[in-house]
């Protein structure tokens, strides 16, 4: 995989020339391979060992109500605290090392591939303390954040609750305020209950600071209605005084139980309760009623490192059984007779699902490391490229999520199949890999939910439309000059039209809720056109002597002859104004 | 379901008609519907409630080298053969029910859905009788079939070997022969080692009949090449005297381990040896060479049999999320701002992962039942009908064994999608469903190996495919009557002819090794022409009134709308003549 980053971070997104403005002029081409080189090694020594550990040994509550993880798990994230990563982006005034974003997921990107059990508790802390840093008073920076970025803290993000799933705006945890006065924050005292909290609960860190969302009743005692009364609050797991020195005293954040999963077993997910027994003292972020606008300032990185997490999964799958292929030996070629049998990965079908998985899981780490890009122009770059790369951002991270989820997935069922009844057993890693990566497409917004942003928020905006049309269009106008693309060339402009139409066929009636049936199949027609244009525009930037040419060049060919075919079958729905879902009555069912 | 399988049996196959036939004439579709009823109630009474414990309670080895499986396991087999559905379809004088197949296989339905863990034990042992009254001699029909026909003693399939996968003619193991005039037939010593053994190990029955293929060495010790020198014999696991007594002796079978399994769990796996600290005695079945025959001679019923656990997986699915959506109340319809939440079986995208379980579980029943009609067909039909049912179950048996086991899958990741977050916990029993379903792509022939058999062998039998698009285009035809079907039939017809075209195309150059390449995506490709085939021929079968009707006409109009264009996309590179993976160097991935 090495050379495929080196190849995206570099060549394709010229991350060398971020170097050139202010924001990362202390780093270099050579500081940046140094990050990818401390990440490969210490993902390949410290995570991969744990991956197996922390899915067969669940997480589960000892007789002192401690979650009791294996012993690996902490050992990996103790070592990915040490290299740095967790304050990678962050600016080197909080003691961050001011990476770009390309770098900080490139790199992030081979812990993922080893172990997403294992990474869950690193990644939330590290979009905890971006999230306190970007909203937080500079005492909460302080208290809060920057012992997150070293990792003597660890975070959550306490969203869903028990009766409400993804409907936030209907959630019940209510804060009852205590006092302005206080130094760590105008203070509240919590109650109500959170579930599907991941790292929720651990003995990782000597304190665990929890980001709860939760609405400040109104003078009757009545609560808000809707997402406009949501406010955001920290409230550490163990109380702590204006120096951000443990008192002793546990707040009251209790355990209710953890969650048994089908996969993603490293990460403990529990239900827990605020106020029950004790009170739960949280002091608020942003302003009252900001708190689901604060939440959501990380959505795009959180977005982006979900849809990586799926990716890299899927390149772990695609790893695992390319190197099977090559060495099982089973069967000989179609109507030969006698001869030794011969590598599967010379069967035309295994092939095919190598393939497959290459183009699924490059592609899909590309747009990721694509968006990533985005991110640091919004960052760094001139006032046009922010305002481009947000409204490039806005249409690309519904796809950048949903894609390798819902196609990463499918990767890792091809890898499965490739060893045949060998994928099937606990013997090898991919059954896991399978069952971590179900996870994706419901985590960070369901897929419906993906379906919906894009089409009913993002692609109702024709200036992103327009912006997103015109990058494809710079991919054809060059692919057009070499007669080898030329033909994709097409393909991917009839693509870009067809998804237009739908666009404008799913929006007819003008009425979002007319829209909104066509949601999924929308965003499944939309984020393969998105990927057949990363994969023409990766192989014009791959030139024929390039040591990965041949590799994109199938990739390319296969995603063109068997994937965007698809597209139009997703669509054929939307563009025909489909009403059956509309008017379907559940009872029928 | 219930209503669905009778419709599915009486009206849409009218199983009751098969009653004027000789073989079926004791039976009236009152003692089917008896049948029925009695395996409704019973895989609701014991299967369903094992389900759980059986995976969770996966087998292991005791001390003393027993497999160890949940009383409930041992509690729902004794269950099944109490009802005498072990011996449904076998002639009387055999002590069987003499049940039509369709009818069997419809019983059987329910048993799969409550728990295909449970069900591995029975459905192999019934296989295994049936292959012994097929091809044994008297006296192995009464000493082995007859007791597997009671429950007594059980029986196995053991084909593969650790090292040839799929590849059976690379087979090593070997039988020696002892003694031409054994009264159990005649008599080897077999010695190899077979691997992915179901119910290759329990406790569950006094003795386990294993059905093994084995070479016969030639005069020089070599091993005969290929699958035509394969023989066949029945090796129990403790010895037997010619009248079926145990001798107290133990066989030379002795299990190596088992396999550890990401689902399917309830039905253990194992790596057995033969011959290895004592040697291990067998009878040969059938002709020495004719092993590989016998064994296939209930492929037809074996692959129908994996296609319906595939399909009551997904039922069972479609069933409980359903439920849930019904149940759970969350979120408001798209553009409404308060009020109180809704049922999430409102929500546009929720219907549409309902809709398509449903119209992939309840399509793939209709398609394995009509193929279990066409068994009977070949068992009691005119001679007319015993040829076309032969030809027509050849070109379906592929279809019907791979297309429930790839959406069935798929089904059941909708279903843990409905669910979300709780869909991915072992608090409810969609994740597990997932897991056990994704066994049915990989045993009893791969995928990739169901579309070789269907485009290099049966699709190259013009009679055959225009025996089917005859019975495509009465219906057809007959929809093209109803103004509210016309525009369906159109599509089925121009899906025939596509699939025409494709299969000309893909064997344009005559040559079986190119034709290979486009296997699983014209597999697909004509997968799906068949199930709009038989959705459009169920809804022509439901009359406006019937209480089934509008549910299937939703399900039809979602598979026209939605799933139909599928074909066309995966049909594309075969069309194209595409030669992508011919040519690919498995060195560039």
């Amino acid at each position: 995989m090495r050379a495929t980053v080196d190849f995206l971070v570099f060549d394709w997104l010229r991350a060398g020339e971020l170097c050139a403005r202010e924001r990362y002029a202390d780093h270099s081409r050579e500081t940046f391979q140094q990050v990818l080189d401390t990440c490969e090694r210490v993902a390949a020594e410290r995570f991969a060992p744990a991956n197996r550990a922390c899915d067969v040994e669940e997480p589960h509550v000892d007789a002192e109500g401690r979650v009791v993880l294996p012993a690996s798990t902490a050992a990996a994230v103790k070592a990915y605290f040490e290299t740095g990563m967790q304050a990678a982006s962050q600016d080197a005034e909080h003691g961050g090392l001011q990476l770009p974003c390309v770098v900080e997921m490139a790199g992030n990107a081979f812990f993922s591939k080893a172990s997403v059990g294992c990474g869950g508790y690193t990644l939330l802390t590290s979009g905890n303390a971006s999230l306190i840093l970007a909203h937080g008073t500079p005492k909460q920076r302080e208290v809060f954040a920057a012992r997150e970025l070293t990792g003597q803290w660890m975070g959550t993000m306490c969203l869903s609750e028990p009766a409400i799933g993804s409907s936030l705006g209907d959630l019940t945890s209510r804060a009852e305020l205590d006092d302005t006065n206080d130094p760590l924050g105008p203070r509240y005292r919590l109650k109500g209950s959170k579930m599907w909290i991941s790292a929720g609960e651990h003995e990782l860190s000597e304190n665990i600071v929890h980001l709860v969302l939760a609405k400040v009743p109104k003078p009757d005692g009545s609560l808000p209605e809707g997402s406009g009364g949501i406010s955001l609050f920290i409230v550490p797991k163990w109380q702590v005084d204006e120096h951000g020195a443990l008192t002793g005293v546990r707040n009251g954040v209790s355990l209710v139980g953890l969650n048994h999963k089908l996969g993603w077993r490293g990460t403990s997910n529990c239900l827990l309760n605020f106020g029950e027994s004790a009170p739960a003292i949280g002091y608020r972020v942003g302003a009252e009623g900001q708190g689901l606008a604060c939440m959501f300032h990380m959505m795009n990185e959180a977005r982006i490192g979900v849809g990586l997490s799926a990716s890299m999964l899927a390149m772990a799958g695609y790893e695992a059984s390319l190197a099977y292929a090559k060495d099982r030996t089973q069967g000989r070629p179609v109507g030969q007779r006698g001869g030794a049998p011969v590598p599967i990965a010379q069967h035309a079908d295994v092939k095919r699902m190598l393939l497959a998985q290459k183009a699924i899981a490059e592609g899909a780490l590309a747009l990721n490391l694509y968006c990533a890009a985005l991110v640091d122009a919004q960052r760094s770059g001139t006032p046009e490229q922010k305002a481009d790369a947000t409204a490039l951002l806005g249409l690309l991270i519904p796809v950048a999520k949903s894609w390798p989820s819902q196609w990463g997935l499918e990767a890792n069922s091809l890898a499965i199949q490739v060893l045949g009844g060998a994928g099937y057993t606990r013997d090898w890693p991919l059954e896991q890999y399978w069952r971590d990566n179900r996870l994706n497409m419901i985590h960070e917004g369901t897929h419906g939910i993906q379906g919906l942003d894009l089409l009913l928020r993002k692609a109702s905006q024709p200036q992103a439309l327009q912006l997103l049309a015109a990058r494809v269009n710079d991919t054809v106008q060059a692919a057009l000059q070499d007669p080898a693309m030329a033909d994709w060339a097409n393909q991917l402009a009839a693509g870009l039209a067809l998804v237009g139409k739908a666009t404008k066929a799913a929006w007819a009636s003008g009425d979002p809720a007319q829209a909104a049936v066509h949601g999924t199949p929308y965003l499944q027609g939309f984020g393969h056109l998105v990927l057949a244009w990363t994969w023409l525009d990766l192989l014009r930037h791959t030139p024929s002597g390039h040591p990965l040419h041949a590799g994109h060049r199938a990739a390319c060919a296969y995603f063109f002859a068997y994937e965007l075919p698809l597209a139009q079958a997703w669509l054929a729905p939307v563009l025909a104004g489909q009403s059956l879902l509309a008017a379907l009555d559940p009872e029928v069912l």
